[in-house]
């Protein structure tokens, strides 16, 4: 790989899929029937796509408790362990409603109450990630949420991805439905015989999904459209070659078009990682993936100070951002813009991704500049709260008025006058 | 107006104006324009649209100036006494960051960043609400944002509303523009030479400027499209049926599509509102406005009691609710979804629109269900801190490896397994 020096951009090539015109109208067509025509549009696009005809869509107790007895002991340990990290991470997350009572009488305050109702997609086949199964539906749990709903589409036996049964179970999903794509969306958003409506969906999921998410944006909320995967790296001589390289593949595994960068002001690193890169993709089962991500995205440039080099990264904006550097903690503060910052050697990214707590769920493509990652803020709403006393009333009451009619709006003004009328 | 009674649903008629197709249209070419020409398109559209070729489209200090000494002086002091309400309120918004320093020497956190920047809509002409500067502005600099950017059409002799500027100055917006529709926002989402692209863009608009916000959403962050205002009144025979009314209005006036209701317990109280929505029709500046929306959008509901009236409420998650109840603030717990709650008679709906500190950006058409005020965790993005401990690597090393390989992503598990190499 080509190591480049830092010449105030990083000019990375990144992209999310927009769809084309005619991915569109195909998601518009099956929102629109599945909104006419419910569970039998379901059944239709289920067996069009999935390639299996289902009456009942709905998982049952027995599929679950299968799914769990069939579960290997260790590894439901460490789900279960990680499932508890995250709803740990996610319980300090959490807010309370206040209210402030001022001594005129006045209350001002913010009532915080949970979503009723969340829809979770869940990518089926070898996309089924419990991981993100847990980084989807544990902070509407820790919320409060009462109505979890998860969507995925079936194998084309009619079963459901194990590991994926098994954590919808220890995250405490309370429906699950066998159905995927468009159709899971626009179900899940205006509802079907069987499937209630929800107030939020989330989750990742192909074109047509994350189509299909814009396309309900409003009616319900979303969460982000995600992009393909992001890792800066920032590290100076003290960083492993062999970490970072291994740091950054496993990010380009995930997808072609992820993208995978080291900023380094150490040019050794830069040389050594450069190798180990090419060491490693040889022995990767998804080589293939990853190489095309690494050649096509990936990036190593060397900086000639750690100023720059931050500075450069705030502008990526990256998703997740590696400080592989010494006394990586006094650069924090200099970081303004990343989904997840991991600090330290021992801070590898998949830590994040599976088991330290904080949700992997992050913003992409530089949205990183004004999102955050997925968090409990995410499943409750707020209310204000208003309760005015006669005493500031008595004494704002002109002044109210004042403010309405000089905005011309004099219904407004006569509104706090009715209350000045002797009764 | 005809009184109804409650059969489960206030069964509203309520809508977003999602445009045409034709409208989009529109909107996509000149936000194609705006990006490619910059500010020789800005001058192109302003010309066209509001009547007046600008060489220059940015305020100066003069014209500021000028605008604070034509203020009469005692609304200037409303001015700024409302300013300090609504920031004093928002103040009790902002969070730190935060972290969790565990025994096992791991760190996990949230950091909290102002966003760099941002841009805010305000209407021109008799849509200039100085209220709505503060209400959008405010926050933000609450949240510590240091570039504020507000866009404003002008008057075809090429000013700006003075009460919009007065208000823009108070509130500390740190550049204004001359320029409005969707050439504002296009030119705040993708930059000309002129205008400094932002991170996030706020303020109500016409459906031009609600289209063009749909449009660049993704490439920044925006708030809400807002719908037309609403009221839910939920009172019982302790309220005043003038007051009733004139809170009714107060919304009305606002837009032919805007939708007050009230849902009583008291047949007697319900009577007498009709009436008295009649009476003051009769006196008001915009009675048309006002007249078509309680019309065609308004609802006088006698509720059984006080348990259905306010599930039906729940259904409907006005932005705006009053409760003009006995004891209202043993009904609080009950509301689930409200952009704001006005408790008593003393907390008329105008009280909120303009004085008493909470912020008036609330949501419309039922999207209470998920959403929350404008408030200052828009203005600020989250990232997570992860510093994972030698120990805690050591102990979890081989579950996070695990968990990777289950879900088939080795290059994870390798990741963590270079790290436990002798170096």
């Amino acid at each position: 790989m080509e190591i480049m020096t830092l010449n105030s951009s990083l000019s990375l090539k990144r992209s999310v899929d927009a769809g084309t015109a005619e991915q569109r109208k195909v998601v518009q067509d099956i929102i629109a029937d599945i909104s006419e025509n419910g569970d039998e549009a379901v059944r239709k696009y289920t067996e069009k796509f999935d390639g299996i005809r289902l009456e009942n869509i709905a998982v049952s107790q027995e599929e679950l408790d299968e799914a769990f007895a069939a579960m290997d002991e260790d590894m439901l340990e460490i789900l279960k362990e990680a499932a508890d990290n995250i709803s740990n991470f996610h319980e300090k997350q959490k807010r309370n409603s206040w209210m402030h009572a001022e001594e005129s009488g006045t209350i001002l305050g913010q009532k915080l109450t949970p979503l009723d109702s969340v829809g979770v997609y869940v990518p089926g086949g070898k996309a089924a990630y419990p991981s993100s199964v847990f980084m989807n539906v544990l902070p509407a749990k820790v919320a409060g949420v009462k109505r979890i709903v998860m969507v995925c589409p079936p194998n084309v036996d009619g079963t459901l991805p194990q590991s994926v049964l098994v954590a919808a179970s220890i995250a405490g999903v309370t429906e699950i439905y066998k159905v995927g794509g468009a159709q899971a969306i626009a179900a899940l958003a205006y509802g079907t015989e069987t499937i209630a409506k929800v107030d939020k969906i989330t989750g990742p999921g192909n074109i047509y999904v994350a189509l299909a998410k814009r396309e309900v944006y409003g009616d319900v909320d979303i969460d982000m459209i995600a992009g393909p995967s992001e890792i800066a790296i920032l590290a100076d001589d003290t960083a492993f070659a062999d970490e970072v390289a291994a740091d950054m593949l496993s990010q380009a595994e995930h997808d072609e078009r992820a993208c995978s960068v080291l900023v380094t002001t150490s040019r050794k690193l830069a040389e050594e990682t450069a190798q180990e890169l090419e060491t490693q993709l040889q022995k990767l089962p998804r080589q293939d993936i990853a190489r095309r991500s690494i050649e096509d995205f990936g990036k190593i440039v060397v900086a000639s100070n750690l100023e720059e080099a931050i500075t450069a990264i705030n502008e990526m904006a990256p998703e997740h951002l590696e400080l592989l550097i010494d006394e990586p903690m006094s650069a924090v503060g200099k970081i303004r813009h990343a989904g997840a910052i991991f600090i330290g050697r021992y801070s590898s990214e998949p830590v994040g991704d599976y088991f330290a707590g904080p949700n992997h769920v992050l913003p992409t493509n530089g949205t990183a500049r004004f999102s955050s990652p997925l968090n409990v803020d995410d499943f409750q709403k707020k209310s204000s709260i208003i309760m005015y006393s006669k005493d500031d009333f008595e004494r704002n009451a002109h002044k109210i008025a004042a403010f309405a009619r000089m905005e011309g709006l004099e219904a407004h003004a006569r509104a706090i006058e009715a209350r000045n009328k002797d009764k």
